[in-house]
């Protein structure tokens, strides 16, 4: 990152630096995702993304506005990618089910980006000032589980899962063992681990439709 | 809680208000299963428990003293009350690991107690000045997937789980189930809901002692 900042420094030479949105964003990300909106100031986001503090006001209004910002980045980023891996209809229910398990599970641990979920993390530990945020993610957290129940209905309607198995309890389930395998990976399990539970879940799925 | 302080204060009329240990740990509880062990200062500790701070100083020495009591007491309310629903040999261990799930989803969704995992959330934003805390919380919340395994082990012995089973794996798996039912709760799913998640894991028990 720092990088960047340094060859965007260069390339603008003799003129003021330039801002740039998206750096400034993945840099303000990596802080929310590592301590939580809670606990990073506006103060730790200025020193971080390089920025001045007006010009972050200017581009965001306050730190809310830059955390909507940077959710709205980490879903174009990150999640919109993991559900493609889901919503490919020529994948069977079991592929397109490990191919997004295995895209969450790589983002959990990889060394780009702190370990574990971004939604979970930011909301660890709201305090009672910031409902709207709260809300907010929470919201879209939630929509992990109404993706899995939106997938899943379309796979009842082409017949791949029973037509008597409730499509809300399945979610549910899977959406649990996602959440906790991001538990895990805060917690230090490699890669490795997270698949062996994508696999142990995966073995576990014609029976979940049996139950 | 302020019900117990008033009846402490009436029976030491006109002495010096008596410290009550137990009181004051389990209000520093509610603060760090709330807001997490970083969030949590000192000014709020000593604004909760009502202790005056040379006295919390005298008990605890700092923070990290204070919350090392409250985690000692944590186990001894909730987490080896929860264990003792494992290790009951009259148990199958089908029950043993629904009575014990139960127990746990009771506890992340009781409104005496904020919602979701003491230790998962305590440990959420952990920043790099508390090494040792984050060390200790990890160890103590590692004892879960561990605590799984020596049960496991227990009725491996006992020939009631196939000798060719993964442990480990199977742990693992459980716990990850565990970890994830907090986040739920934390998020706001019901007590019913959690008890769902337990009999959906517990169905698949049989299937997972096959795969």
């Amino acid at each position: 990152m720092t990088t960047e900042v340094a060859s965007c420094a260069k390339k603008s030479r003799g003129r003021p630096k330039v801002f740039d949105r998206d750096v400034a964003l993945d840099k303000a990300m990596t802080l929310f995702w590592q301590h939580g909106y809670e606990a990073t100031s506006l103060a730790d986001l200025v020193e971080a993304t390089g920025a001045k503090a007006p010009t972050l006001y200017a581009e965001f209004v306050n730190k809310e506005g830059l955390f909507r910002a940077v959710l709205d980045r980490y879903i174009s980023r990150f999640a919109d990618k993991h559900e493609a891996q889901l919503f490919c209809e020529e994948k069977s229910v079991e592929d397109a089910l490990r191919d997004y398990f295995s895209a969450v599970a790589t983002c959990f641990t990889s060394k780009d980006t702190p370990a574990g979920c971004f939604m979970i993390n930011t909301s660890a530990t709201l305090a009672a000032s910031s409902k709207e945020i709260a809300h907010t993610i929470k919201s879209r957290h939630a929509m992990q589980e109404k993706t899995l129940c939106e997938f899943l209905t379309q796979r009842q309607a082409r017949g791949e899962i029973p037509a008597d198995k409730c499509i809300g309890e399945l979610a549910q389930f899977l959406s649990c063992i996602l959440q906790g395998m991001s538990i895990s990976a805060r917690e230090g399990a490699s890669l490795e681990t997270l698949l062996q539970i994508t696999d142990t879940t995966l073995r576990l799925w014609p029976q979940m439709l049996k139950i």
